[in-house]
């Protein structure tokens, strides 16, 4: 039986174009720097974000982590808004891998207040670390996927400059953003003087990310990614499906898009489902079922019973998220579902 | 000139017979657990807290720190309260020293509510860090001195102990909670796996605080403080001032108490100080001077050129604590200069 | 120009077989756990290690690096071969990612006594770490591929188990050992609690390794793998050359082993190299240059300029690696470029 | 029942002169810089060792702790003799505190050779931690109190220098060095970026070490020992015996030195005793009980029984050491002591 999967966006099977490419893809030892895919995917992704050099990674995690780790040193603090994929969804790598404190900053939709962010950085004071990196993410995941306007991001990076602090921004969805503001990529990435973007997700590579930066910073985050164990061999065929990911699957996200927002506007429309329409703006949309009353994993377990499956949660807080193997029709079909589980719930 | 100190309870100076005990103090080298004094000030913190045992260290952070360590595996998260000290005056530790991440918990009046707390525990998932502890700090410093009351502090430590996370209470001022609320000290450590309380500080000795909980606990941490180089040999001395600290020190914070009370009640009647006197329960005062229109590092410069030290802050909040070094005519000398700068910067 | 490459094993390409498995591959998410290529992968690598689970890390670092962390408490130490690859070749990785230390033991062509070993054992003392692991590794790589006999394994392993300490083996080429014993791998894997040994190298799949262990072992390795950023998605198409490279290459080996005593026999009567024919088990030949009178970096060179890639050094300590892509042919050409520089350096 | 007691020089009791000083002592809260005792002590100390600034700190571990600390970057390798304190009796602490990885190198008598410090610094390569840091031990503890002569420190700092790597100097003792070598102390802390040196031990005061170096270096230790707990208010108590230890038991310790050799040279005498006088320079003097075919606990238990306390060891190697409360006479009866168990066990 074939499930419609609104869990994420990763779980999207890669393109046929992609098993070709890969299939016939040239590969050599990437430790030594001989895979010859990996170059190309390393130079395009520096190309089209504007920036010096970038490093393939195995995962957004790796890419943010190895990123925090080049920017700081042990002891650091580091600001965050407070529901961000560094701080809340990757293992307390910050702290473990990085041996950096986050102060969390509350955001508004995902996006935090420049002015914020400039009271939340330490004055010097022997019992305040350092503050060292600013983290930005945009597209912003638990928020809705919402969007940073490229102009709010130069405000939060030149503030962040006139105090010598860098901005990484955690890019996992940059092209979410791009297609959203209708802008090239690389405009959004200007502001960040390190970018983290994923391959898998939207793009439907199978595996991967990049990292894009200094050449400086580039050669320090390739050694802590050796240390995290992700210096990896013939990793070319991965690097393959990243280039037809990059080519041919960015101008497809919109797709994602609209059909995120028919599937907004049917679920705003149900009894006991409540959404923010301000936030959907790209291919995630959060919403609450308290009305229903049921809990996400309850909701998560009578959809899993009418054919989708979504990501449950122990409060009342659900995320769906819109990606190529979800198409238009798969939509009605979850909103019939969403629609029957409210009717059975809490009545017309 | 002598000037009169309120930045903090830490400039105490020791008393006449803190000095005379030290000069008696029969000592030994602690690390092979043969210092009599220290062993008989560790004896006494473990009784008076109502725990099995307790180890003497050099400072407030070191024995939160040590806690944290002993509570915590590297890659977990602790719940604090946003503007707790181990988070916001212990140069990043907990990310530096344990490898934990902090999910800080905002508070009303430096207290969490129970529900907050339970919310920011993580359920078991791939992404995220196991909740291994929950700080509390009794009373609150950044807050103002606030207490938390003994059953606020047993619903907490029920609610996590139902989910089999222990508690930690940075009591630094623990004895200044103890006599606002009228309880003896033990009666609010009851609700805490761990306690650290701080021997210098109100209580007048020059060094050192304690680390109290179960044996186990307590061995743990005594192999953390020797890494951390906080392991000492005739240490005795630095115990035999604590020893009078706790016996003779305790009561007199009440006068520290009433001290901060009628400061804080001539504050509230200058123009352009905003106080709320709901805080202000214990030896410290947070206050704001935005209606000065100048900041805490100006104020602070203005009080010094009229004989009284104060910390600045870049913004508009100050805090003046009371101890045993400032008396009742100080704390008047102290309003007629704020009277005096009010006058001079807004006038009557 | 085809070079002949003697660098590594790790420079080895991927088969047809690979290609044609990775093209056909069935892939899902695997941070889901719904790959069910690297779910196959997974479960083949337990059965043939006799381990009760399995988890695909990207490199060999990665698997050794997650083990240690599985393994250990931050502030441990662990025993290692001083010329173990976990030491001297992943960049600190046991201080930083584990805070654990190690304890060096000099062993005799990678071959540490179990008395040596067992001397390196901590006794309880509050100056000391914990010992908490001793990691072996065989064949053992800087040693010249030397193999370690099942019974010297045994024995370690049950005087660790005396001591109740863990061993973690690092087999990244156990199956060349397992090949020169005439026994099935898992004869070796039997006295580690955990092994970790990789697809790429002498197996020839692009990317990959397997760690192996009990399942609160491999659970626990799981959630350090995500921190490490080595939670992929659709990995499926790695683990479906790895499970070619199990299922085709292993016997293959023998004829790179072959090929290495050629190469060895023949550097051994060439005037300058001194090569000890006792540590020539596998794939891996170390020898001396010495008797050039050049060092490493200038005899790579002079092979380069003779059609041989061979890694330098900055001594007389070289490296040569036979593997799938190195023939007799091969081997013949680089004795001639070897004879030929000897010849010019040294005469005949 | 009053024990000679030749564990080790930390259980020296404080001088009278000392508590005379500590009683009287001016102090005032160091965090906040102001406590003129330890002001004072700090200068001395720059002074005393040539170095721009000073940082009390409460143990040799805290110092050598923070040493490493300030030079290294995590993920740094730093070169050790095999038998230093910092490696061998400080619980791990580079590991944990600071994630570097330690490079042992075997030294002769505790002093290692100038070439093979050099082969262990690590050339650059992407699976090598950098060589950020040389630490050497001057008297080394556990090769018995040996003395490392200028000119061969001179070497190694030069070395050292020409490769851009700093030298931390753990001179727990290195008073010691300076009496044997007849030279001040700054002429042998010349030869290091950074010296700690402990108050305590044959100094005899009851807490306390220093560290010195640069201001810019001592600017960040004191951040680092700020996060470790290392921040203390009235320290002055402590710095004015240290005070006492600085200007009035340098010289004295030339007492201790006789007595370890009239001590060393009574235990060669005594069948089943090994000794090499060679290394029976300063106050330490390690020897070898394997004739008289008991291990060290059971020595030292049946010198416990005759009234002398020594530390025991699981083998045959045995420490013994004098300071200011062991008397010419109480040598004399140690050494009956032992002959006397020397013939219990193996006759005369």
């Amino acid at each position: 039986m074939r499930y419609i999967d609104i869990r994420s966006d990763t779980v999207t099977q890669p393109t046929q174009a992609m098993r070709d490419a890969m299939y016939r893809a040239e590969v050599g030892d990437d430790v030594y720097g001989e895979d010859p895919t990996v170059n190309k995917l390393e130079e395009m992704a520096a190309e089209i974000m504007g920036k010096e050099a970038a490093l393939f990674v195995t995962s957004g995690t790796q890419g943010n982590q190895t990123a925090v780790l080049s920017h700081t040193n042990r002891g650091d603090e580091i600001i965050l808004e407070e529901t961000a994929h560094i701080f809340t969804h990757e293992v307390a790598g910050t702290a473990f891998l990085s041996g950096v404190q986050v102060k969390a900053v509350r955001g508004h939709n995902g996006i935090m207040q420049v002015e914020d962010i400039e009271k939340a950085i330490r004055p010097e004071n022997i019992h305040y670390p350092k503050t060292a990196l600013i983290c930005l993410e945009n597209t912003h995941n638990r928020a809705g996927g919402t969007v940073t306007p490229v102009e709010h991001m130069r405000d939060i990076y030149e503030m962040a400059h006139r105090h010598n602090i860098p901005v990484h921004l955690d890019g996992a969805r940059i092209f979410n953003a791009a297609i959203y503001l209708g802008v090239p990529a690389k405009e959004i990435a200007r502001y960040a003087d390190s970018v983290q973007f994923c391959l898998s997700k939207g793009l439907c590579a199978p595996v991967g990310s990049l990292l894009v930066g200094s050449e400086d910073f580039i050669k320090k985050a390739r050694k802590y990614r050796k240390m995290l164990g992700g210096g990896l061999r013939q990793s070319g065929f991965l690097a393959a499906a990243g280039i037809v990911a990059l080519t041919e699957m960015v101008d497809r996200l919109a797709e994602d898009h609209e059909n995120a927002r028919v599937l907004a506007e049917g679920l705003a429309n149900i009894k006991g489902i409540d959404i923010n329409m301000e936030t959907v703006q790209t291919n995630i949309i959060v919403f609450s079922i308290e009305g229903l009353g049921i809990n996400g994993d309850r909701f998560a377990s009578m959809l899993y019973d009418r054919g989708i499956k979504a990501n449950g949660s122990p409060d009342y807080g659900m995320r769906f998220v819109t990606h190529k193997d979800v198409t238009r029709e798969d939509i009605q079909t979850v909103l019939k579902a969403v629609q029957e589980i409210s009717r059975e719930l809490v009545g017309i």
